[in-house]
């Protein structure tokens, strides 16, 4: 599935983070879209979504770069659920408490113009059975 | 959550798995759903997962028992994403090759009467990622 659309997608979600192009990444998502930002954090919805990667953004003092590496795509319709292996690079931010590889889940729904949507975006992936949501 | 409609609705299609009640399994799904009957082996639509159920049952000798434990579920709209420690049991087959506890995950989607249907069905959860889909 290498040269599937929705690989496409995300790979223009993630320039569009490491270029800090919010209205980019906030077109990436659907109207009710879910961020976990954090375990125990999410945010939902386009605006609040644009909001919380800005902050996002700044917490890793502008220096972010993200990228997925390998990938499996299960295509069910009009829903895609997409394991990744995800890498959250931030030579500005060395500190962080957050792990820079991440087995993430996300969930994508293609809209009525065939486009492909981010429903749900959780680079946490199944860490958050552990930590309770 | 404890209450969500959708954990009503996965102790619904578990009850029929154990039950062996295949109409009422195949009922819970959408469509064009996708069961991932092991890495690498996927099944598409709803009838075509309800032979898969009947033979996934035979395989265990007809004495599955699946259930669920812990479980975060994230609703975006029509769409959620269903985390779920997942207890795969078979008195009836000691010699299993799978995992009896998975970090399961699922896709849901509810349908225009309000229902919540399955359209990805992956117990192998991430595990996927290793094996390449």
């Amino acid at each position: 599935m290498d040269d599937h659309a929705l690989k496409q997608e995300i790979a223009k979600a993630d320039k569009a983070i490491n270029e800090r192009d919010f209205d980019t990444v906030a077109s990436c998502y659907t109207e009710d879209a879910i961020l976990v930002v954090k375990p125990g954090k999410l945010v939902q919805g386009r605006e609040a979504i644009k909001v919380a990667h800005q902050k996002i953004s700044e917490y890793f003092n502008d220096s972010l770069n993200v990228s997925q590496g390998d990938m499996v795509i299960l295509e069910a319709g009009d829903i895609a659920l997409v394991l990744s292996k995800a890498y959250i690079e931030s030579p500005g931010k060395l500190d962080s408490e957050f792990s820079s590889e991440r087995d993430a889940i996300y969930v994508y729904k293609k809209s009525a113009d065939g486009k492909w949507l981010c429903a749900i975006d959780n680079s946490y992936g199944i860490e958050l059975l552990r930590t309770g949501g």
